[in-house]
């Protein structure tokens, strides 16, 4: 028989068992502060009816779709008929639009799980990744503080995760976007171009925006290169341009920026910057992306951005015939994850997820071994493996070691010894004061 | 424009907000369980190789592939060649293949995730559904304690999820079957009949095993049907049947039953019960099924098995070439509650994940429910919404109530009060020792 090939398939990957202790402190960590702040985990199906994702937009190249190695009269479905959801959004609009009279609005849902886009297989690009998306929708109305509490949210998870990493939220609203643009080119069709060429400014800084009069290109850099303070901003933007819908994005900007200090997001994690553009279509008010500093306070752009988002104002109508603005946030966590491992900005974590282990020096003290571990578990509510298997002390150790499990209970005959690494004399004691 | 089918495809069911709220809460229960006991969550890709999950006896008919929905280039994979799990034990096998280096043996895993099997779609039947599977795989050997340790571990988890539930797991030894049926049956492959006859027989008692002599059928009867206590049946087996491959079967049964008591699980919680035998190939040895009970002590035979699995003596040898015997146990997570649901054996939780809502009088006073909101999240720990809306007082509580928000904040020009459903005082009293 020809040898199997049993490495993962291109794109899609598998992370390291040290390195899969860090993916779930992390998604635990994330579902906590989603749940703390009232984005209750909704779960939705991978797969959904194809005619679904490509009416709102999922790109047909990327999408991949259900099909049965061998088929059978129990498949009544066209070919094709079956996608793998490509995003937790349109789920989203369709769990709203299935759910409806269910629902309190405004409806939070969290959601952390994989997703799955049929694109080229690079290094750091996956076809399966896990997204950990929030959102909020509203009916009929939806408060810009919402759009801040996005920034609240992800601000505390990263301040959890990593907290001597510095970060950024950079915050834009696509209003002000439209509104300026609408001032040089008729066609808002044409503004994607535009919205493409800013969102590729910070790679290529000496683009062109293909076909656009010079006195306009010069003005977008003029606009998107404002910096300062995020009160100074506001200011050069009031302004900048005296267009009614323009300073109706500005004001949305200022409220936000107005609940965001409300909240207590500190004023160095969240910045204006009018390079955030967000290419996607469904975008109305509020952007973000957010980005890593260095060590010097710059952006670190090997990274790209870590997580990004922003204010729908139609997303679920095409299924509901109802107005139901919203706004999410998403992480990309995979990509993120494979990066931050990569970039050795994160390790992975050698030690288990045990806190102890339970060792006995001879066959016939297992049962023994049994009760200790029974009773760490009950009285002091620690993790505890027993170690079952009949081998000698050594090996046992040996296991210990390379599982790095911090504390060791050794059974003996007459005795149980407590050895603990460093930094793990606190526990060791608490079991001692039950076993000693 | 047609008007968009939103439904979820047959087969790919979704929970309601109510429905989820329990989904989530015995997902991290059981998480919770497999971690304390020294099974970390280990994540393998939703798609491997199909020539992989074909080799490990995949029923081609129900196997997924995947496609794309218009191909393109980048897609340089022949039709067919992706295929997404089925169950969590080949990935498991192809894990352990990919990275045996780095584990520690035993390597104990555990995973809570979905799979997919294209079966023909009917009431309580999923194409995809969640699965939270526990394995130890051993390099040579492996203890029986490993096989008691997974019964310790479902009685914890249901014992904390459903206190006043009774439940069974029913064990038996596939050794001990196959020993007996070779007295009569010289052909192996005929087995996999009389396993199927013999876990027929709970639904069907009157069923005949086709093609056998009456003396054959008569002795399997009275074989399954022997009954008593855990003691009882097991000294009956000793005299069963003269023959070493039985013996050494029974032999290990005793041993597992032994290590159940040290372990401490209760006796009413297992039950050897010479019907259990997984029609599955690839069991070797110990088998189980666990059941719950009705109010008067019998099966609840509506539910079918709850939770089974197995010793598998060399699931991940094909990929390694090596010796691995393994013990593994597997919850079927969405089919189980679905049913749960069903049966109204449990409720759907109407209650939200948010602790307490912090409402505002008038749109002025959001800034000051805002502040209120930081503070009890920092100062007290819990899990607090705030309600952002600019709505009259009334609607704020609408939606509170709704929701199933036990405490309400209500954030007044000159005071803040607070409400608290019956059984939530103690909360009301700590947030009004912060804001009182």
């Amino acid at each position: 028989m020809a040898k199997l090939n049993t490495s993962t398939p291109s794109g899609f990957p598998e992370f390291s068992v040290a390195e899969q202790r860090v993916v779930r402190h992390w998604k635990k960590i994330i579902a906590e502060v989603f749940e703390k702040h009232g984005f209750p985990l909704i779960e939705t199906p991978l797969v959904e009816r194809t005619e679904n994702f490509t009416a709102k937009g999922g790109n047909p190249k990327e999408i991949y779709v259900l099909d049965r190695l061998h088929a059978d009269s129990a498949d009544q479905n066209p070919a094709k008929s079956r996608a793998i959801r490509f995003d937790h959004t349109v789920p989203l609009a369709l769990f709203v639009a299935r759910h409806f009279n269910e629902l309190a609005f405004p409806f939070r849902r969290s959601v952390i799980g994989p997703v799955m886009r049929g694109e080229r297989a690079q290094k750091g690009r996956f076809r399966q990744f896990d997204q950990c998306d929030i959102d909020v929708i509203g009916n009929g109305s939806l408060s810009l503080a919402n759009d801040a509490q996005m920034v609240v949210i992800i601000a505390e998870i990263f301040a959890k995760l990593m907290p001597e990493q510095k970060f950024v939220i950079r915050i834009n609203n696509r209003k002000i976007l439209t509104a300026f643009f609408a001032g040089f080119q008729q066609d808002p069709s044409e503004f994607k171009k535009i919205l493409d060429f800013i969102d590729n400014l910070e790679k290529n800084p000496d683009a062109k925006l293909a076909g656009a009069p010079i006195e306009f290109q010069e003005r977008i850099l003029e606009f998107v290169e404002m910096s300062g303070t995020n009160d100074e901003i506001l200011e050069n933007l009031a302004k900048f341009l005296d267009d009614e819908d323009f300073q109706n994005g500005v004001a949305e900007l200022r409220e936000v920026v107005s609940y965001l200090r409300q909240m207590g997001v500190a004023e160095e994690n969240f910045q204006i910057d009018l390079r955030i553009a967000r290419g996607l279509d469904y975008y109305t008010g509020t952007v973000y992306e957010m980005n890593l500093l260095n060590a010097d306070g710059t952006l670190n752009t090997a990274l790209g951005s870590i997580c990004s988002g922003g204010r729908y104002d139609d997303l679920a109508g095409i299924f509901t015939g109802k107005s139901l603005p919203g706004v999410g946030i998403s992480i990309g966590l995979t990509r993120l994850l494979w990066q931050l491992f990569d970039a050795k900005i994160i390790e992975p974590q050698k030690s288990a997820t045990s806190d102890a282990i339970i060792l006995f020096r001879s066959p016939e003290l297992l049962s023994k071994a049994l009760e200790v571990g029974r009773k760490s578990r009950e009285i002091l509510g620690i993790s505890v493996e027993n170690y079952f298997e009949p081998k000698k002390i050594q090996k046992q150790f040996a296991y210990a070691e390379k599982m790095g499990i911090p504390v060791r209970i050794i059974v003996g005959e007459k005795d149980i010894v407590v050895e603990a690494k460093e930094g793990f004399e606190d526990l060791k004691e608490k079991i001692e004061g039950v076993f000693g």
